[in-house]
C-alpha cells in the first residue's frame, strides 16, 4: 500500500425529503446566496420553490445562474463569478447533475481571485480558498458532491479539464434520492456507467495493482452497482431503488476508496474528456462508448491486466467459468452483455460523430490531455481504442 | 435505506514514517500538550522520542498521562483532566491502543467542563466540546481514531460504558502501520477480532437487516480481515501485511461503513463491556468468546439471522456448500474454526473468570448497560449467551 493523505469534510444528509434541511443549514454559512442550476426540470419537481422558499424564509438576497449545460463551459462558469463578485455572494447552492455541481465548484474558486478562473486549469495554480458550496445532486452520476473535483470545457480552445482542492468539497451535500426520480430513463443509465467507471478506472488504472481491503472494498461496490442497475430497469420508478443508485453513486467517488493506490491515471476519463471538449455527448454515454473499446485494446496486451480482470469477472458478474487469468474476451463480453441490458449506446455515431473525426479526437487528446497519459497508453494505443468507438 | 447524517473530519495520515509528520500537525493546534500514553513500550520503540523530540523542537510545553490501562478507567481519566486543567492543555496526542485514546477523548471533552466527566457517561448530558485530540494508534484493533465513540470504565461501579460525540473524531489520526510491528502476538489477533465484530455487528445487528451496498461492503471488508488474518499467521512481522491490519482496523469502524441500517444494537459489544466493567480481560478476547455463544443462541430461534447467515458464510468463508438459508451449525463452525487458528481463547476460564461469575456477570448486564439490549436479548438469551462463555 501506497502512503496517503485523506480528509474530507463535506457533511451528508441523506433520505427522502432531505431537501427541506436546506434551511437548516443555510444559516451556517450566510447570504447573498448565488443558486446555480440546469435545466428547468427542478421548477416542474417543486424542488425551486422549496430553495427559494428556504432563502426568502431567512431573509437572504439571492442570485440565480441557470442553464448550465452539461458539459458545463468557461463561459457560464465566467458568468456565474461576475455575478458573485458584484452581488457580493457569500454562498453557493448548485442543484442539478455533476455539470451544476462543477460549475460551483469553478465559480465558488473563481470569485475569490483576480485573475481569471481558466488559470486553475491551463497552469499548476489550484485554488486554495473557494465560498462553501451546498450541493444538492439531482441525478446519480459524478459523485460530484462529495469531493473536491471539477471537470470544466473551454468551449474556445475546446479542452475539457479537471482539477483537483479540497475547498472544493461541498460544506453540504443533501442526498434526496425524490429528486433523482423524474430524470428520465437514458440519462439514469449513462449516470450508472459513470459512477461504475469510477470504481472500474482505480481497481485497474492505480499504481498500485493488486489491493487486498481496496480490490475487495471496489469490487462489492461494482456488484452492488450492476445489482441496482437491473433492479433499476424493472421497476424505474421505485424510490428505495433511486436511493440504492443515489447513494452508490456519492460512494463511488468518495476519495477513501482510492486511497494507497498512489497515483490513478483514469485513463478512460481522461479519453471522454477529450471527446466531451469536442462534441456535447453525455459523459456516461461517451464512458460507455469506450469502456469496451479500452477493455479490448488492454485484453490483447497487458498481462497484469488480464489477471485482475479474471478476479473482476468472477467477483462482480458471478462467473465461475474463468479461468485465474483472463483470455481478454471474457471480460469483454461480460461488460458489453450488460451495457447491452441497458440499452447503451455502442458507437459515438449515436451522437452524430462519424468516423471520419477519429483523427480530430485523437489530435484533441494529445492537445489538451497532454502528459497525463504518460507511460500508460501509447499513440497506437490510443488511435485503436479511438477507431473502435464507432 | 434509512435517513442518515454524516460527517467524518478527521484527517488521515497514512504510512510507515508517518509519526514524524506530527511536528508538521502540531502548530495547526498549539501548546501547551498533554501526551497521554499506556505503557512503556512506545519508549523501547522510539516513538516516545520522537514525539517529544517534535514538541520540544516546536517549543511547546508539555505534561504526560502514562500507565492508562486496557479498560481505561475513570480514576485515570480525571486524572489526566486535573493535569490539562492545571497545565492550560491545549491539545491532546494520544498514543497507543483504543484505550489510550479512548482515555484522550475523555479527558479531552472533560477538561471543557465544570461538572464531572462522568456525568457523560450515566446521563443523557453528551460532549459539545473538546480539545483537539491528534490520535496515533499502536495497535490496530479499535478503530478509535477514526470516530468520536469513548468506552470507559468506573472501577468503583463497574461500569463500562461508551458514548459517542462529532466532538470527540481526532482531528488528526496518524497511521504508521511500523509502530504497530512491536505488539505481541496474542493481542494483535485480539485486535482483530475486535475489528472484525465492528463490521460483523452492524451487519447483523442493524435495524435494517437488508440492503444491497452497505451488505456487499461489509461482506468485503470481513473477508479482507479474514484473508489478512491468515497472512498475518504466516509472516507476523511483515509490515504490509501490518499495514493492511491498521487500515482494515480504521475502516472497520469508520461511520459511514454503518450509515442507513437505522439503530445499530452493539449486542456483543454490550456483553463484553459489562465483562470488561467487571474483569481486566482484554476487550478483543472477551469479544471472541462471546461471538460464538451468541452465534449459537441466534442460530436456534431467529429466521433473520439464518437467512443472512447463510449469505455471510458464503461471501466471507467462501463456503458454497449452504442452502438459501443457515442452519446454525454452519455459521458457528466456520467461525469456531478461523478463530480456533488464530488460537483464540473459547472460554473466559482462560482469564481465571469461573462459571460461578455467571449470576454477576448478569446482573452487571442488567445494571450497566440497562436499556441498550431493550427487545433484542431477552433475560432468557442472556442467561444462554452467558453460560456458554465457559
Amino acid at each position: 500500500m501506497k502512503d496517503f493523505y485523506f480528509i474530507n469534510q463535506t457533511k451528508i444528509l441523506f433520505g427522502t425529503g432531505k431537501i427541506t434541511s436546506l434551511i437548516d443549514e443555510l444559516p451556517n454559512y450566510g447570504g447573498p446566496i448565488l443558486l446555480v442550476y440546469g435545466k428547468n426540470s427542478i421548477k416542474k419537481n417543486g424542488t425551486y420553490q422549496v430553495i427559494v422558499n428556504s432563502i426568502k424564509e431567512l431573509g437572504f438576497d439571492f442570485s440565480e445562474l441557470s442553464g448550465v449545460p452539461s458539459n458545463p463551459t468557461l463561459n457560464i462558469v465566467r458568468e456565474g463569478i461576475n455575478l458573485a463578485k458584484k452581488n457580493k455572494i457569500q454562498t453557493v447552492i448548485s442543484v442539478g447533475g455533476g455539470s451544476a455541481i462543477d460549475a460551483a465548484k469553478a465559480i465558488a474558486a473563481g470569485s475569490l481571485v483576480d485573475h481569471d478562473v481558466w488559470d486553475f486549469f491551463n497552469s499548476d495554480k489550484r485554488p486554495k480558498v473557494a465560498l462553501p458550496i451546498i450541493a444538492v445532486p439531482t441525478v446519480a452520476a459524478s459523485g460530484s458532491e462529495i469531493n473536491g473535483g471539477t471537470v470544466i470545457t473551454n468551449q474556445d480552445t475546446k479542452e475539457k479539464i479537471g482539477i483537483g482542492s479540497p475547498c472544493l468539497n461541498p460544506k453540504v451535500a443533501i442526498l434526496d434520492p425524490y429528486l433523482t426520480l423524474s430524470l428520465p430513463m437514458d440519462y439514469t443509465i449513462y449516470g450508472i456507467v459513470d459512477m461504475f467507471s469510477h470504481v472500474f478506472e482505480p481497481y485497474f488504472n492505480g499504481e498500485v495493482i493488486s489491493l487486498e481491503i481496496q480490490d475487495n472494498l471496489a469490487e462489492a461496490l461494482m456488484l452492488s452497482i450492476i445489482n441496482i442497475s437491473k433492479q433499476f430497469l424493472v421497476d424505474p420508478q421505485n424510490v428505495e431503488n433511486r436511493a440504492d443508485l443515489l447513494w452508490a453513486s456519492t460512494l463511488s467517488f468518495y476519495p477513501l476508496l482510492f486511497v494507497g493506490r498512489g497515483k490513478i491515471t483514469f485513463e478512460v476519463h481522461i479519453i471522454a474528456h477529450a471527446i466531451g471538449g469536442l462534441y456535447n455527448i453525455p459523459h456516461g454515454a461517451a464512458i460507455a462508448v469506450i469502456i469496451p473499446a479500452w477493455v479490448k485494446l488492454k485484453g490483447k496486451k497487458d498481462e497484469m491486466f488480464l489477471k485482475k480482470a479474471a478476479r473482476f469477472s468472477q467477483k462482480c458478474f458471478k462467473n465461475e467459468n474463468i479461468n485465474d487469468t483472463s483470455d481478454g474476451n471474457d471480460i469483454f463480453e461480460l461488460i458489453t452483455r450488460w451495457f447491452s441490458q441497458l440499452g447503451l449506446p455502442t458507437s459515438l455515431k449515436v451522437f452524430d460523430v462519424d468516423k471520419s473525426e477519429c483523427d480530430s479526437i485523437l489530435l484533441n487528446i494529445d492537445r489538451s490531455q497532454k502528459g497525463l497519459l504518460k507511460n500508460r497508453l501509447s499513440d497506437n494505443d490510443l488511435e485503436i481504442i479511438v477507431r473502435n468507438l464507432f
